[in-house]
């Protein structure tokens, strides 16, 4: 008898000779009832496109293999591909974005949001930088400030910036200035204040702000001389490569590259004791999240090359505010798409759990629309040990996330893959298809304001933000988008 | 049919109904002729016990599953996993051991060899360290006295030293001195010039002639004011540790270990900008061999926790002069069993070959006897590289050294081992009974002297070292054998 089931060549007699051969494709409880009576059932795991969004679906349909849409994709990721990040300079946030002291503006991660729907932490985190800026003296001051209109705000992402957490910016603050070397094109992202009580978690309390004193009056000025005086510009895609090989995948990991960036800069530091180099070395010698806002400066100098290209379905933001979770896509302009923000699976510091969470918050998944972060999970396997996973699931993560991007990095690597490079630029088509989101390391912020962080873990960007995205998408010339 | 081969209830007929299935134990050029035949061959890869020595192979027999070894074999590996290895100070080797200034003694890596049958770059590394010590004025003068009997020698592992590829350790050289916490017991080792031209390769020249000055008059006095200001002493095996997660095997590739100790160090070193502390960070900031010396101090002081226990066949030292590998069995006292030195298989530096290569040379396989190199290859996949291998292959490599080996890490984990210790403590018996010999991950030098490095591989220690310590292997009160 042929193996063959169905097609030419095959007769009903022939179908009927042997026993049933079964494929369960997708709800998996439809094989219970021919599994009870013995019948072998292959279950196939199948989701219908768009996760059953009929509209959405049918435009799908229309959008896959379009020779314009993989054109458009394809230089997207080259463009991405192309930036040379250099540590260029660290300034105080007002000299490179006046607007923050001009307007009383404070900058927050994540799409737009008004001060009444902010969560706690970006509540108490607003409150800390008020106070920082000498706009209020106590915190019932600040709230009273922010709750009627005499603070303005605006998404780090609408000023070339990036923040992790609540990614609260203010004028006063250090901000790491990040160029391409090949266009000029500047990115910026505040410092790192180290794991635990800090205003980005929403922690407050005078160790917090004692510390961001700290980082303005001492780390920023000793950090920019230091880095005046190196022979060498700091390429920041260098040492994401080496940090690849060494453990981090460069989000919720990044131990290698703050140790590397560390020893890099050391005897510059060691140079400038007077302006608190040597403070500054000691607070980096226990900083192993240091490298995290340079990862991230990084993504969102490639992403905002990648971005602009009419045709594109990449991903160039992802980015959450503690209630939304919002992506831009490079040929949909500045439209931010948003869905609610889910809570992270994770694991807790001890008298934490997930009720105490805040919803997924941060611009730091901008790491993953530049193929770090989950989709270079492989590299990592000590974070899957946050959700008791294994090296072979960190991998599976990874091999995942190369279904619904675009390309691949070429100079990176991690080895657990290979050597191959991680999957680079999500494509909202294939997310729509496959039915996968895209895996995002984080850290868990407690949902009260003045608490900090309470533990770390994974979660993943909702479907329906690339649902709508593919809704609004338009091909250029087509009818209601404009060509560029 | 029955499907059993052999054994009950198979009749001659039944055997001979069928095809023929033939399994070819050991050489595999039997099986050749069938293939031709088209007859499939189950080849099961075999080797006799003790690669067919004969005297040593009955010898093996007697001791193999002896639960007297066994006890000494555990009782090896809880004494060696229960040193805490902490960095105790940077001295002149003169001050912690004066025999080398008293007896005008070099020491030298592995067991015992005289001038004449040095290789080349042992020569030329006695040769530059007479120089530094200011006993020759010119290479051929320090030859003269090397030849003459006005220079001794001594292995660096009779007096509780280790010294990477030459191992040449002179009076005024600074040495680490690490101390088990428990006991007080102290190990020494030289420090790590960096990669290229270096003594340890055989280069000599003004460049390393001025390094080595340079070492002895303010790396290591900067190192030594900066290790008395530490809060927490520096525990070596917290950072090997760390470093196991980060893509090192802490043998050859030491870039984690390397940045993490120095950005611990970094603070305390810029406070010591007037004995050298900022030109040492500058140093620090480019070697990525730094740790290695660490990595082999704290294989010492476990080995030599370990060492001297009746009844246990654990190998306590595994060293190569470049003429000769040597290894010390615990149950077997203060002798060497040595055997020709193999050339390691390696990625060799532009314009250089095997032909270029000395034979494996270096006290550095102590990383070895304490689960490191070779045997934690499944964490650092990048090595393999050196070779075209795989990261699989990696992982296997670590998984064949489970196989000699009488226990595991506790506290050091890898990953890709799906975070299981790495294998330690090379049993001789198992060695000969699985024919599988130690793997060692290794630098290469080339054989002239005055050259230095010209690759790097991996090598293995070879069979007839463990076959002697088992010929001479006696347990304790067993005739001939004193009982301690």
């Amino acid at each position: 008898m042929s193996n063959r089931f169905g097609g030419t060549g095959v007769s009903i007699s022939e179908l009927l000779a042997g026993p049933p051969r079964v494929a369960n494709v997708g709800v998996e409880d439809l094989a219970r009832p021919l599994e009870a009576l013995g019948v072998p059932v292959e279950s196939v795991d199948w989701r219908p496109p768009a996760l059953g969004d009929e509209e959405a679906g049918w435009k799908l349909a229309g959008l896959i293999a379009d020779p314009r849409i993989e054109a458009a994709n394809s230089e997207t990721i080259e463009r991405m591909l192309a930036v040379q990040p250099v540590w260029a300079d660290v300034r105080p946030a007002a000299d490179v974005l006046p607007e923050l002291a001009a307007d009383r503006l404070l900058l927050h991660a994540g799409p737009p949001i008004e001060w009444e729907r902010m969560c706690g932490p970006m509540q108490a985190a607003v409150i800390g930088a008020a106070m920082l800026e000498g706009w209020a003296g106590t915190p019932a001051e600040a709230a009273r400030l922010a709750s009627s209109g005499e603070i303005t705000f605006g998404p780090c992402h609408h000023h070339d910036a990036v923040g992790p957490m609540a990614g609260v910016i203010s004028a006063s603050m250090p901000l790491i200035v990040a160029e391409d070397a090949r266009t000029g094109r500047r990115a910026f992202s505040n410092l790192n204040e180290g794991q635990g009580r800090c205003l980005r978690y929403g922690a407050l309390g005078d160790d917090v702000m004692d510390r961001l004193r700290w980082m303005s009056r001492r780390l920023g000025p000793s950090l920019a001389a230091a880095l005046r005086t190196l022979q060498e510009p700091v390429n920041l895609k260098v040492i994401i490569a080496q940090a690849l090989q060494m453990g981090d995948e460069c989000h919720s990991r990044n131990v290698a590259a703050s140790a590397q960036l560390t020893r890099r800069l050391a005897p510059a530091l060691a140079r400038h004791a007077d302006l608190g180099g040597i403070e500054a070395l000691e607070f980096l010698a226990a900083n192993d999240y240091w490298f995290l806002n340079f990862s991230m400066v990084t993504g969102k100098l490639a992403t905002m090359a990648g971005h602009g290209i009419p045709g594109s379905t990449v991903v160039t933001a992802l980015a959450r505010n503690g209630a939304d979770v919002g992506i831009r896509v490079s040929g949909c302009g500045d439209t931010w798409f948003t869905a609610p923000a889910p809570v992270p699976d994770g694991l807790y510091f001890p008298g934490y759990g997930p009720q105490d969470a805040n919803p997924d918050i941060g611009d730091s998944a901008i790491a993953e629309t530049y193929g770090l972060g989950g989709f270079a999970l492989a590299a990592a396997p000590a974070i899957v040990g946050f959700v008791g996973g294994t090296p072979q699931e960190a991998r599976r993560t990874s091999e995942a996330m190369a279904l619904i991007t675009a390309g691949r990095h070429r100079d990176l690597q991690v080895p657990a893959l290979n050597f191959a490079g991680p999957p680079l630029g999500i494509d909202c088509r294939a997310v729509l298809d496959t039915g996968i989101e895209p895996a995002i390391t984080t850290g868990i912020s407690h949902r009260e304001p003045g608490i900090g962080q309470i533990g770390a873990g994974i979660t993943h960007a909702p479907m329906a933000c690339f649902a709508d995205a593919i809704r609004a998408f338009g091909l250029p010339g087509a009818a209601g988008v404009p060509a560029r």
